[in-house]
């Protein structure tokens, strides 16, 4: 009997579920809005129940922090998340204790960032930086092809940023004030304009502030990471005329300091959308459970 | 016979020669000063022409930025360094035209994150970061023991600051003006006081900005990163007081949002000084050469 495998991605506003087959194909799949943690994990639970075969392994992706220490006597629970009744939620034990295979957990942006590099658009790319801007925003990177993790995990979304002239938003990150999360996230994006960034039209000025911190912060990351590649996805990069705008002030930022064709004239195959979209999670949850039964 | 191998550190102010045998010991070492570039590597050759035995080996470890990528047809040059007279100079086909064995190039926070990984205040660190702040500040990283490259190197000393309060300090770096090298290296302070950063009084306010942005730079890295551990060196960083600064400003601007003991009680031993200075860079070109003729 082939092997498939279970995938959870946990977000802060939305939980996406899927089985699959770890190598690309997803056979079912099904995505609902984040609620309490009780109603929420029943949920991803009665996903997995229902399926025919019992799974070979499960592949989490949980929005953070998280506590990913397999030694701590917390391994497995979300840490201080601004997201209200999360903090101090076990998001591990309820799936572990209801499968018999391995159960990998991991953050979000790391699941998307592997799942972006075997099935999206970072095919290939060891070296890989997957961004996410949405409720959150969040960076997974990829150093060599292996997931970089150290001694907690990165929060790249939590980096600060110099202050647009301007720009007098306090930001509504509650640990950091205006770090970029607390500046260009959708809710700050939210709190600056009133509107959501859904419904905002593509003319609002808000824009081209968005485009200029997120290009500032992919400056950033450039100069530490060194990336091959870096892929953006998430809710607010859904808008079409962000991308340019974010790799022209990712360039300015740089100033032409770090020489090499993919940051000048290739700039629009370095800095893309994601390809998997919201199924990026999961196919990278998938592949990372498959990974677990090797 | 026991193989030995040959190592520089090529800096901006001085370079370090040295030959040893990969392990932590060192038979021969000498420093001068970076003059032209006809003029330094021919110091640097004729120390190893003096030596009674061939090296196995030659370990680099240089200032940047470089051209890493070996399919190029400038592999081995500097590219844009505002090192006045360096930029576009080859620093590899001299030794390679002269030495039987491997000669492997990497940048000079490269091999010195790797002489305080093997031998130094970073010993048994699988991610472990090293920042120099001198007369630049660059930064190299170890990911589960593998050196960090991506798509040319990180250049993490040119990471933009937010300005602090008061401070109309323009800047120095050519290419960004008030990046974080722009505003602290060894230079910078020089132009900020008129006063040579070794010969500061200890007392002077200058410090106190200067621990000011380099805690911001870190919290940006350790957000970025994720290091178990970051080292700093560099002739800047010989200041006694100004350590604790770094370390205090670091964890006001990660706002206790990153929750771990190396972030918490145990920073003293989370930023550290380097353990070997100037020889932390031979001593890990010395290692890299070694392991190259595995």
């Amino acid at each position: 009997m082939a092997r498939w495998f279970g995938a959870i991605e946990g977000g802060g506003t939305k939980w996406v579920c899927a089985v699959g087959d770890g190598l690309g194909s997803l056979d079912d799949f099904v995505r609902f809005e984040t609620t309490s943690p009780h109603e929420t994990l029943g949920r991803a639970i009665r996903f997995f129940e229902r399926q025919p075969k019992p799974l070979s392994a499960l592949g989490i992706g949980m929005f953070g922090p998280l506590d990913l220490n397999e030694k701590s006597p917390t391994y497995g629970y979300l840490t201080r998340t601004p997201k209200k009744g999360w903090a101090d939620t076990d998001v591990l034990t309820p799936f572990r204790s209801r499968i018999k295979g391995p159960v990998v957990l991991e953050l979000d942006v790391n699941v998307a960032v592997v799942g972006e590099c075997r099935f999206g658009a970072g095919n290939g790319v060891d070296n890989l930086l997957y961004i996410t801007v949405g409720t959150g925003i969040g960076g997974g990177y990829l150093c060599e092809g292996t997931l970089l993790h150290g001694v907690v995990h990165p929060e790249m979304g939590h980096v600060r940023v110099r202050r647009a002239a301007g720009d007098a938003f306090e930001g509504v990150c509650p640990f950091h004030g205006d770090c970029l999360e607390g500046m260009v996230s959708g809710p700050a994006i939210e709190a600056r304009t009133g509107i959501s960034a859904r419904d905002l039209p593509e003319e609002h000025p808000v824009w081209a502030l968005v485009g200029h911190y997120l290009g500032e912060a992919l400056a950033t990351y450039v100069l530490v990471l060194s990336p091959e590649r870096i892929v953006l996805g998430g809710g607010v990069m859904e808008r079409a005329n962000l991308l340019p705008e974010v790799r022209q002030r990712m360039q300015e930022m740089l100033g032409g300091y770090v020489q090499h064709p993919s940051l000048q004239r290739n700039i629009d195959t370095y800095v893309v959308s994601s390809a998997l979209h919201s199924r990026a999670g999961v196919m990278g949850a998938l592949a990372l459970a498959r990974d677990a039964c090797r």
